[in-house]
């Protein structure tokens, strides 16, 4: 059976969008991407808004069967981690409203399942998502091709829960370590 | 004429509402307040979705003129900034998606405009929000009272542009004001 997979790469000036089809013997074929745009000079509801009705309807259009949403850390840019974090919860809510099951993917799970290397730079990610799409070039701009490497990641480790649940951290950063013990409250 | 007011203290295990009707007087009275809950060992997607409906449920039921949520600050509450920024999100787009207009409003404010003292702490505020809706004992819990407390600052001080807007950060702390400053993009 063919599965769907939508990625997010939240943001709220650009939120990449990335839709794949994955056969059971892993090869992948793409669907879909693009990026929904918001005004940076609108007041943040009307970004917010804008953002979200996008989301929606390229979800409503794709259908697919699994989302999967970039985890957000606070120690990164911290000039926009306010906004990316509004707009992953607007992803996780339409998800969970279409009853689509969405997972979380820190980036160093989602490079790792790409090439092998959890500390890949962008430009190694990009080429490995068009070698694996068979697209001559990079998707542009590279929210786009985030959100399509997201996807491929989710597609390819399936259900597995994502590090969070399991506790398997072992390909985060020492900041993202501290962020996710944190957010589940432990003592660090 | 009578201004309906609703605040909101977003979190994800407990998110405060306050509704209050605001004379031109500037004399409040009491509508409505408590707290949207969502399990904390439900999956994010579902705890989102849940304090969502919450939310929508209450906007539609009183029909506010005008809506006021807590600014979210990064440097806070690190335990619990992302399920805070994500549920401010879904408040603000609730909002904007009802042509409902919303102001966000820092803590200082809110504590400068119900006891005339942005370092007030939290039984004062509460104190004062009791006394000036008239009501024998400070509402429970505490995230109903800083909603509340929010929706009669938004009142009291109208349409006023938050600080955000008119750079009047003079009530903020230093981490606040280094945080708006990330936030604007702006080189500290």
């Amino acid at each position: 059976m063919t599965i769907r997979v939508l990625g997010i790469d939240p943001g709220l000036t650009r939120c990449g969008i990335g839709v794949v089809d994955v056969e059971p013997d892993r090869r992948v074929t793409l669907v879909y991407y693009g990026v929904v745009r918001s005004e940076p000079s609108a007041p943040i509801e009307e970004r917010l808004l804008t953002v979200n009705a996008g989301l929606e309807a390229l979800i409503d259009e794709h259908e697919p069967h699994a989302m999967a949403v970039e985890r957000v850390f606070a120690q990164h840019n911290l000039r926009t981690v306010m906004g990316t974090a509004q707009v992953s919860g607007l992803a996780l809510r339409a998800a969970a409203a279409r009853s689509i099951p969405v997972g979380l993917r820190t980036p160093s799970e989602v490079k790792a399942a790409i090439t092998g290397y959890g500390a890949a730079d962008k430009k190694q990610v990009q080429a490995m998502v068009a070698r694996v799409l068979r697209l001559a070039e990079p998707p542009q701009p590279a929210d786009a091709a985030d959100a399509l490497a997201l996807a491929i990641c989710h597609a390819w480790r399936g259900d597995a829960p994502d590090a969070r649940a399991t506790g398997a951290s072992s390909s985060l950063t020492p900041a993202q370590r501290a962020w996710l013990a944190a957010e589940r409250g432990t003592k660090r």
